[in-house]
Parts: C-alpha cells; structure tokens; sequence
C-alpha cells in the first residue's frame, strides 16, 4: 500500500497534529510564525507560514528544522558551542546554511530514534522554542 | 490586527482548503504528492508531502508553484516555448530552476489578480495537473 | 546501541560489499569509475574514486545516486522522458542538478522498499549501467 | 596503465588503509564518524559514513578535508586566526564554505609534498582530531 509508513516513520497524520498544535500555540502567544518540518532524512515534510509571519522566516524556519535533524539535538544547543572562541566556531556556513539559535527541535519516535525534526521562526527564540515544543509534545 | 490578510491576498484558511482538495483529489487517483503553495511575492506559504511521496518532488512542487507565479500562467504554457528552436529555449535555468512542465497553476482573486501559485508533482504531468486544478478549484 | 540498524536501513556492511563488487566490475571491464552510495533520505553514506578516474564524474556519480533515491528509479528511465518535447522536459535543473542518463539504481530491502541508491561515472553509459548493476546485486 | 598513480599521488590502496584505521580508531572510541579523503586536487577521493552518525557531518567531513588541503595545515590552525578580529576572520565564508575546527589534516608522501587531506567529523573537535590523525598516521 502507498501510503504504508513504518513504525519509526513521520506519518502525515502526525505532521497534521504537530503543525496545528504549533498554529494554536501561536496563536495563544499573539504572534505569526512559519512552521516546517523534516522528515529522517533532513528532507520537508510539511511547511506553514501563518498570515502576517515574515517573509524572512521561511529559509529559517526550514532551517531550523533541517539543523536539528542534522545534529539530533536543539539547535541552541549548536549556537552555544558557536560563537566566536567555541570549539564549533562558524559551523553556520556547512551543510548550505544552518540556523544555530533556538527553534529548532528533533522528533523522535517512541523508541527515542530520531525521525525528523521541527523549525519555528517568526518571533523571538523564546517564543520560537516554545512553539516548536509545542509541536513536539503532541503525540 | 496581525492575522489579517486584505481581500486580494492569499489566507491561511484558502490555502488550507486548496491543499485539503489536492490531497483528496490524489487519494481519489491513488497517488503521492507534493503539493505546494506560494503567495503573491512568489514566497513559499504551505507545504505538503503525503506519505510515500518522491522525495525528488519536493523541490518540483516548491519550484512548479514558484514558475507559476513568476509569470502567472500555466507552468506547461511556458514549457512549449522553451522546446529547442522556440522563443524561450532554456528559460529553467534562470530563477535558480524554473520547472516548465504541467503542474502548477495560479491562483486568482474575485478580480482575477494572480495572487498566488500551486504546484504538485508525485506522479504523471497529467495527474500533476488534475491535482492542481483541484486545488485552484475550491473557494 | 550507535551502531545499529533497522532491518530496512542501508547498513555500512551492505555498502562495503557493494563498493567492493562495483569496484571488481570496473576492473573487469578495464575502466577506471567514481561509485557513490546514498542512504533512504539520500544522504551520501559512501563514495570511492578509483585511481584514474575522471574528476568530473565525482560530482555525476553523486548526482546519479541521488536521482535514483528521488524518484525510486533507474536514472535512464528519467532521461527518456526528459527529452525535448517529452513530458519533463529539462527536470535536470531541480534538486540542485540530477543526472538522467544510465548509471543510477535504487537499491531496495527484501520487501521491495527503497533503502537508497547507487550511481557509477567514469565510462560510456552502458559500462556506467554495469558497474551500478553489480552493485545491486550484492546481498 | 590507467591505474598507475605517480609516487606522489594518493593511491586507492593508501585511502583504503586510511580509512579502516579512522573506522577502527573511530570504535575504540565508541563514536560513529563521517570520514573524507581528498586528492592534491582538493577533490573528493572517497567518503565513509558510518551506521548512526550524524547526517550534518557529511558535509562538515568533505569540508575539513577540502579546507585542511586548500591551505595545506590543520583545519583548527586555520581556525585561530579566524576568530573575530584576526587576521582571516570569517575567511570560512569562502571556497563555498570552509570548516575551520579540527578535524581536518594535510596527507603528506615521503618528501613531506601534501598529496591530500583528511576530515572527519561526528564527534567532538578533540575526537575528530584524534581519528583524523589515526587515518594519518598509516604508512
């Protein structure tokens, strides 16, 4: 069957769930956010961008998303070992461009593997964080 | 008031509908696709790949939907004229990839002012375009 | 454990035996070939140049693999459609550049399922072809 | 012959005793890299990726090796002196992106000519550090 994904797989039905969970999120929070999503290979999945979002946020928002794919792990957590002096200093410029701040959060399967990630820019890192958790903690 | 969109632009809730009529008029032919939305700027405001899609598809889709939009026409009315020996031979390698080929479509106002661009790919350029008018379709 | 690997994953030991098998195939036939290996998101998990070979056919073998994985067919199926007049006309300029002539495989686990791809360079097309099928042919 | 390589080129045979050492050094570490080998030509020669390591690392490998032969010394002597206010800061942004943390070291033949580099990346700087030298150390 086509549509037959695999246990560990990032079914649409999933993706549905986290994306609106993160659109009432933002909502709740007052602000208009782009919202992607990778599936295991770093590759989109899903894309939002609420009305009103910046136009901006679209490249890193798919970013985000792909970064913490690349690395399996926040991207802020990436940021903190970037900075000037930091032992991964300008890592930014591989991989065609990564985001580095926070937003970007892996989703992992129940078995803790992970399967793709979720991006969320359109506000501050805070708020960005909080709405790509809020994707994340759906089931 | 932050969500709102003027009468002439493309909202969240036509493109939520657009993409909804696209993945049941694929579900209806039996196959996968990507689906893609841009907004007036030729910016990308949705995103959607079913499970099992080609993963190749993706960058067609964004790519159809961004064409479609760059010259408000049918991405396969540009096709037939980039053939060798015709007026716009290998107009796809500008725009960073233009994708000439049926399959993405512009979505209209009540005026008829192109205010946006679908794109799908997953399947034969004839299911590719059934899709997107599918989608350009709804209300 | 790190290491390990779903029963559909491409596993290192699987793309050494391929490596291996492709390499022997090009000593046979007394042509020197790029082979690479793309895993089910088609990301590169392994890439040999044998002593002589072309330096351009790096980035084709590359390119061949990955075709291969995004539209889960052979690479010359994709250029016989691609021609002027046929229905995906100049599809090569998408996902940053595919290759559509002869030479890249899906590579597929025991059911059926796409696990990845493979894409030789550094001959005719038809050596090409050889060489990738040598490679699918290892268990 | 086209298989003959000059006494200075980096042959098959040396690349493949490379990276079984990076593979091996990699285990008894109990980290899964990402492993490149470039040519005196900067250009790709042959890639490992191993089960379970990071996707992002693919590129950031190739890149260490392409950056430890561009300039002939070790990627983290480069990245000293680009650090905010140095001499070469943000020189990263250049060659279409280097990796400056270590990780990647220069081949040299017996006369001490660099014949090629090598770049790992999965791990910490000072891990990456340790199997790139492994990979250099083999005769």
């Amino acid at each position: 069957m086509a549509n037959a994904t695999s246990s560990s797989e990032l079914s649409s039905s999933r993706v549905d769930r986290m994306i609106a969970a993160a659109v009432q999120k933002s909502e709740e929070l007052g602000v208009n956010m782009n919202i992607a999503v990778v599936d295991q290979g770093a590759n989109l999945k899903a894309f939002r961008r609420m009305d009103g979002a910046w136009l901006g946020s679209i490249d890193i928002a798919c970013k985000k998303a792909r970064t913490a794919r690349l690395f399996d792990m926040p991207t802020g957590m990436i940021g903190q070992i970037s900075q000037p002096g930091e032992s991964l200093y300008n890592i930014e410029v591989s991989n065609q461009g990564l985001i580095t701040f926070p937003g970007g959060l892996p989703i992992t399967d129940q078995q803790g593997t992970v399967i793709g990630a979720v991006g969320v820019s359109g506000s501050t890192v805070e708020n960005d964080h909080l709405v790509a958790q809020a994707a994340i903690d759906t089931e």
